[in-house]
């Protein structure tokens, strides 16, 4: 499927933050991560991967190493190998973001 | 630069439109293109790489393969390696297009 649209596609659910994939290679994958008000993606890391968050709608906090970043529509945020990154949405909004990875992991 | 906002990114000219890189690594780029009314991306194909076109601002027809996809905000379009793909701002506004890119080129 190489078109589709991000209001076609997001997903919430009241037990955690939802993933949806865009799109699926060998080489990268490209999701949404859609956060109801106070849910959040823990912090973690990828050995080799690079990760790009951009965010859609909402507000959200991004935790990168030992920044926090305050993120809105526009935000485009790189998270590189071995470094911790996570989201929380402590808006009042819903939480809508791009996530671009590459390599596939 | 882990961190950028696409506000503060955006350019456009007068004479062709403009590729403005957001992140750069060794493998993969994440890059906004900016096309004025009229302005286009000449289609064209990698022979192993990925690309993703996603629609932030204004309309415009991407073409792919023998495809012609209207785009507009939130529109996701996933290029394949080998398949041609193109850009043509043909609404009034200004396009903005976030594009990821996997391997790095």
């Amino acid at each position: 499927m190489p078109v589709t649209h991000v209001e076609d596609m997001k997903k919430f659910a009241a037990e955690k933050f939802q993933k949806v994939n865009l799109f699926d290679t060998e080489r990268m994958f490209c999701d949404i991560y859609c956060f109801e008000p106070g849910q959040e993606q823990t912090s973690h890391a990828h050995a080799d991967n690079d990760k790009v968050y951009f965010v859609l709608e909402g507000s959200g906090t991004f935790g990168l190493g030992d920044e926090q970043i305050e993120g809105k529509p526009g935000t485009a945020i790189h998270c590189p190998p071995t470094v911790d990154h996570g989201v929380v949405n402590n808006g009042s909004e819903r939480l809508v973001v791009l996530v671009f990875m590459a390599p596939h992991p």
